[in-house]
C-alpha cells in the first residue's frame, strides 16, 4: 500500500471527529502510545476494545479474501526486519522517501510538501526536490515557528534503519510493506503449494514506516498492521475464472485523465464494463477491488461513500503500471484512502532475481506441445579426415567451441564453403539437416496485482461510521458481525438474587464464546447508555419476572425494541442474530 | 519472558529433528526467511501451514487465557517501536545484554558464554564479563575458526535501535517484550475498564532481539511473536479467588534450593500445596502455572515432558523477584523453556513513575475507614492581636507560610510558649484540639505477575511432539483444534462426475468454515499420505458409492479407521468431532 495523497478537507464536522476521539480514550479503544512519557507522534495504543473491534475486521477481511478463496489464496508470515538488500532491490532505498526542509536558523525539521500546501494552499503532491526549493524560495516559505530561512529540500528515507547482529554493516530496515516477504518467498509458496497458479499469497502484519511529522491521528501511524495480497498471474493469460460472479457489481471511479480534465465526480461502471472497456487493464485487478468493496460495506460503509481514484503516473509508487485508491468519506479528513490497488507487473519478482541471481520465473506449460522447425548442423568426422587429411587436428580443434546448432540458423556458403566467424571450411564435412522439435512450454515471470488495507484505518472508519447521536444517548451503529462486545447482561437491580442469575448466565454466554459485557451499577438507563457507546448490539436483562419464570429481556441497540425470551433458548437466539 | 539459559543436551534423535525440518520446508510450515539471499540467522518465515498452525495456537491461548477469564483480563496492543526512555526505565538499556567477543585476528565475533560452553563444555550461564574474560585467558580460548586471540568480554545491547522520525537524537527501539507497552498504558486500561482491580491485561505481538549468534533454527529468533498476560494485584491482599478451581492440579516443580544441591529431577506437587508451603510465593503466579500446563498440554504435550524449574537469582532478569519457567522436552534440543513465570514486583510501575513523573498508584479502599486521632492547631487571630499588638502583622508573616497542621505533631511548649523553628510564640494564641479523621483507603502500586509464551517455539515443539513415523508412513498427530488443515476432499477417481461432487463438497465445506485440502492428483494411498504428513484429522472421499447414494467415507487420520456417512450429514458430524 502506498498512500503520499492525504487530502485535509475542511470538514464542518470537526466536533464528531473530536467526539469520537473523547469515546475511544474514554472507553478504551485507543490512546497516544506512552501517554506518560508525553507521548511519540504517530504511535496508538489500542485498548480493550480496540484490540477486539481490530480482531474483528481483521478476522472478516481474511474471511472473505482468503478462506472464500481457498482455491486460490494463502496465508504466509514473514518478518518485520529485513535486510538492506532486500530493499535496495525493491526500490524502496531509493524510492521511498518524502522531502524535508531544514530551518537554518532553529533546526526544525518539516515535511516540505505539507508545509507549502499549509502556507500556499497549493497541491504540490510529486513535484521534485528542486522545485519544491524553488517555490520556497520564490515564494519565501519560512519556517512557522521562528520564521528562519528554510534550507533546500533533501530527501527523507521513511525506511526505520537498524542493524542485525553485531556487526555494523549490517545494515536492516522495519518492513515498509507486507509485500516483500511475499515476493523473496513466492517460490517457496508456490512450490509448498504443488505449483498451485495463479496464486494469491496474503499475509496480515506490522509495517513500519517512519513519516517526518505525522499529525492525522489513527490516519497516519508510523508503525500498523497490514494485510495485503499478492496475486500472481500470467501475463498472457490474465483472464480472471471468478469474474462472472461480480460482474454486475457496480463501483465508482474516477479516472486518471478525468483528474487531469479537473473534473472531481466519479461515474458508476459495472465491473464488466470497467474490465471490457479496459478502465482497469487487469481483470483480476478489478475481481479484488469489487471484493474489497464488498469488505468495507460489510464494515457499514454506504457505496455513496466509496470510490475508486485512478493515479496519475507521478502520484503512483515506483513498482505500479496502474493504481487505483479506495477512497471512503469520514468527518474531519474527508475523502481518505482505505485500501490502495497496484498493478506492480512484474517488477518486484523481476528485481528480485536480478539482485539475487536466484531463478524466480514459473514454468508456463503450453496446452499442446509447440513444433518447431529447426534446422541442425552436424560435424562429419570421416569426412574431416578424409578432406583434411593431416590439417584434420586444427579443424576439429577450431570447431571444437563453437555452438553449432547455433550457428546453424545463420550458416553462409559461398561456393562450396561454408564461412564460419570468417574461416572457410570445405562444405562436405557438415551434415545439414531439418529437423522437428516439440517445445512444451516456456519460462515466465509472473505478474502481480496487489489490494492492500491498513487495519487502523479501517478501525477508524467504522467508528467514524458508526457515530450516531440520537436524543439523549451515544450509539455506536456497528454491524453485528464487528461489534466487539456482543452481549451485555445487567441485572436490573444490584439485588443478590438477581445478580446471582446474571452471573450464570454471564459465564454460560462466555463458554458459548460470546464477549460479554457484565454491568450491576448504576441505573438500568445508564447502563444502556453505556453498552450502546460502544456498540454492543444485544442486552439482556436479568429483573423480577426472570425469578418466576427463567426469562429475560433481549433489548436491541439501535431500535431499543425488547423482547423477552427464555433463557434456555438465549444461545441459539443469539447465534442466528449473528449469523443474519 | 526472559530466556537466556537454553541447554544443548545432546540427543539421539538428531534425526527426528533433521526430518521435521525437512517436513517443515517441503510441505510450507517454516523455512529461512530471505533464502534468495543467504538468509539472515534468526529470522524464520512461516508458510501457509506454518500461519495456520500458529493462529491455531495462538487462538487457543487467547480462549484459554483471556476468553474464559473476561471477568479479570483484557487484552490490547502497543507498538513494537518504543522511545528510549521508556526503556530506560525499565531497565532494559543496562540490563538486557550479552557477553561479546571478538576475535583480535580476523574480527569475527562470538557470544562469549556460548563460545567458553562449546569449547570447555563448561555452564557459564550468569557471570560476570570480567570472570569470562579471566577464563578465556586462563584456559587460553581461541577464535575457533582462525585460531586467533581473543579480545576482552563485553556488554551487547540485544535491543534493536533505530531512529524515530527525522532528528537523530529521538532514539528508538523494537521492544524484547510486550510487557512495557502494559505498564506504560496501565492507568488508561485500569481507568477504561472503571477500575476494575485485580486487572490482567494482555498483549500477542512482535518482539526483536538482537541476538549475537542465533542457530537454533525456531527456538532462538530475533523476531517472534509474545503472548504476554501483566497480571496486576494487590500485595497487601494477594489472595487468588480461582485457586480453587485448579488446587488439586499437579505439576512438577524442580525448586533453586535443590538446584543449588545439585538436584536435576522435579518433584511432583499439588498447587495448594505448592501455594501453602510458599513454593510459589504468590497465589495468582501459581494459578497461571496450573492454567499454562493446561494450555501446554492441549497442544499435546504430556504432562510428563513438563515440569517448572525455578531459577537462581543470577539467573533471572533484573525485574524478577521469582522466576519459573516451563520446560517441555524436545529431540534435539532436550529441554527448552516454552513459558517464563514471572513475579516482577511493583518493579515496572515503579521505575516508569519515577522516570515519568506520572501517578502510577491506585487507590486501595478500606473495608472500612480507618479513624486517626489527630492534634490540630489553629492560630486565634483575636489572640495575637491582643498579645502582640502592633507587632501583629510580624506574627501573621512568620507563620503564614507554615504548615500548622504538621507542626501540631511536633510542637514544643516552653514555659507558656511554642517553639516553631527556633521561634517563641506566645502559646495564647494557638488554639489546639485533637480530632478524629477517617481514612478511607491508600494509594498504592499494584505488584505484578507475568506468565509470558512465545509463539514461534510453541509452534516447533507442536511439530516435534505430533511428529510420528508408521510403517510406511510419517503422521502429524497434531491435536484436532489446533490442526492447520481440518478435513480432506478427495475424490477416489481422477473422473469428472467424482470430481464434480467432491468441488461442491469442498466448497460446501469451505462455507461452512472449514479449512480444506482438496486433492485429486495421484493414488488415493498416495494422497492419504500427503494429507497424514501434515495433520489432516479427518479424510473425506467421494467414491462409486457416493454417486449412488450421496455417502461418502471419513478416514480418521490417527486410526486410518474408515466409516461411512451421509453428506447431509457431513458438516454436523464434522463440527461434533472438533468439539470433542
Amino acid at each position: 500500500m502506498k498512500n503520499r495523497s492525504d487530502r485535509y478537507n475542511n470538514d464542518p464536522s470537526e466536533d464528531k471527529y473530536e467526539k469520537i476521539i473523547d469515546l475511544a480514550m474514554r472507553r478504551g479503544f485507543f490512546w497516544p502510545s506512552y501517554e506518560i512519557y508525553g507521548g511519540v507522534a504517530g504511535l496508538y495504543d489500542l485498548g480493550p476494545l480496540g484490540v477486539l473491534l481490530k480482531r474483528r475486521i481483521i478476522d472478516l477481511w481474511r474471511k472473505i479474501f482468503i478462506e472464500r478463496h481457498q482455491d486460490y489464496v494463502v496465508e504466509i508470515e514473514t518478518p518485520i526486519i529485513t535486510p538492506k538488500k532486500v530493499l535496495e532491490a525493491s526500490g524502496h532505498v531509493e524510492h521511498f522517501t518524502d522531502p524535508i526542509v531544514e530551518c537554518t536558523s532553529c533546526g526544525r525539521k518539516y515535511r516540505a510538501d505539507h508545509l507549502i500546501k499549509d502556507v500556499l494552499n497549493i497541491n504540490v503532491e510529486g513535484l521534485s526536490i528542486e522545485e519544491l526549493t524553488r517555490i520556497i524560495r520564490e515564494k519565501d516559505v519560512r519556517c512557522p515557528v521562528c520564521g528562519g530561512v528554510l534550507g533546500d529540500v533533501k530527501r527523507f528515507s521513511l525506511l526505520f534503519t537498524t542493524t542485525i547482529g553485531p556487526y555494523s554493516d549490517s545494515i536492516g530496515f522495519l518492513r515498509p510493506e507486507a509485500a516483500q516477504g511475499m515476493f523473496t518467498a513466492f517460490k517457496r509458496v508456490y512450490e509448498a503449494m504443488r505449483n498451485r497458479f495463479p496464486i494469491g499469497i496474503a499475509q496480515i502484519g506490522r509495517v513500519g514506516r517512519n513519516e517526518i511529522s505525522p499529525r492525522q491521528s489513527m490516519i497516519r501511524l508510523r508503525e500498523f498492521t497490514i494485510m495485503e495480497i499478492e496475486f500472481f498471474f500470467d501475463p498472457k493469460n490474465p483472464e480472471c475464472p471468478l469474474l462472472d460472479d461480480v460482474r454486475d457489481v457496480k463501483i465508482n471511479i474516477l479516472r486518471g485523465e478525468e483528474k487531469l480534465r479537473g473534473e472531481e465526480k466519479p461515474s458508476s461502471y459495472k465491473i464488466i464494463e470497467a474490465v471490457e472497456e479496459k478502465i482497469i487493464s487487469q481483470p483480476w485487478q478489478a475481481y479484488w477491488m469489487a471484493i474489497s468493496q464488498e469488505f468495507v460495506q460489510r464494515l457499514g460503509v454506504s457505496p455513496d461513500n466509496i470510490f475508486f481514484e485512478e493515479k496519475l503516473p507521478h502520484e503512483r509508487a515506483h513498482y505500479a503500471q496502474q493504481v487505483f485508491d479506495q477512497m471512503v468519506k469520514v468527518s474531519r479528513w474527508g475523502w481518505i484512502e482505505v485500501s490502495g490497488h497496484a498493478y506492480r507487473t512484474n517488477y518486484d519478482l523481476s528485481r528480485h532475481q536480478l539482485f539475487s541471481g536466484a531463478d524466480l520465473s514459473i514454468f508456463r506449460r503450453y496446452e499442446k506441445p509447440l513444433i518447431i522447425k529447426k534446422r541442425k548442423i552436424l560435424l562429419d568426422k570421416n569426412a574431416v579426415l578424409r578432406i583434411y587429411g593431416e590439417e584434420a587436428p586444427r579443424i576439429f580443434r577450431e570447431l571444437s567451441g563453437k555452438n553449432l546448432d547455433e550457428l546453424a540458423t545463420k550458416i553462409v556458403e559461398e561456393n562450396g564453403y561454408i564461412i564460419i566467424d570468417g574461416v572457410k571450411y570445405n562444405k562436405e564435412i557438415f551434415k545439414i539437416e531439418d529437423v522437428e522439435e516439440k517445445i512444451y512450454g516456456e519460462r515466465i515471470i509472473p505478474h502481480v496485482v496487489e489490494p492492500s488495507f491498513g487495519a487502523e484505518r479501517l478501525l477508524y472508519i467504522t467508528l467514524d461510521n458508526a457515530y450516531v447521536e440520537e436524543e439523549d444517548r451515544i450509539v455506536l451503529k456497528l454491524p453485528k458481525e464487528i461489534a466487539p462486545i456482543q452481549v451485555a447482561v445487567l441485572p436490573l437491580l444490584e439485588r443478590e438474587d438477581m445478580i446471582k442469575v446474571s452471573k450464570k448466565l454471564k459465564n454460560m454466554l462466555i463458554e458459548e464464546g460470546f464477549y460479554v459485557l457484565y454491568d450491576e451499577s448504576g441505573s438500568i438507563g445508564r447502563r444502556y447508555a453505556r453498552a450502546d457507546e460502544i456498540g454492543v448490539p444485544y442486552a439482556v436483562t436479568i429483573d423480577h419476572q426472570t425469578l418466576l419464570d427463567e426469562t429475560v429481556t433481549v433489548r436491541f441497540r439501535d431500535t431499543k425494541e425488547q423482547i423477552r425470551i427464555k433463557i434456555s433458548e438465549l444461545a441459539k437466539f443469539l447465534e442466528k442474530e449473528f449469523k443474519k
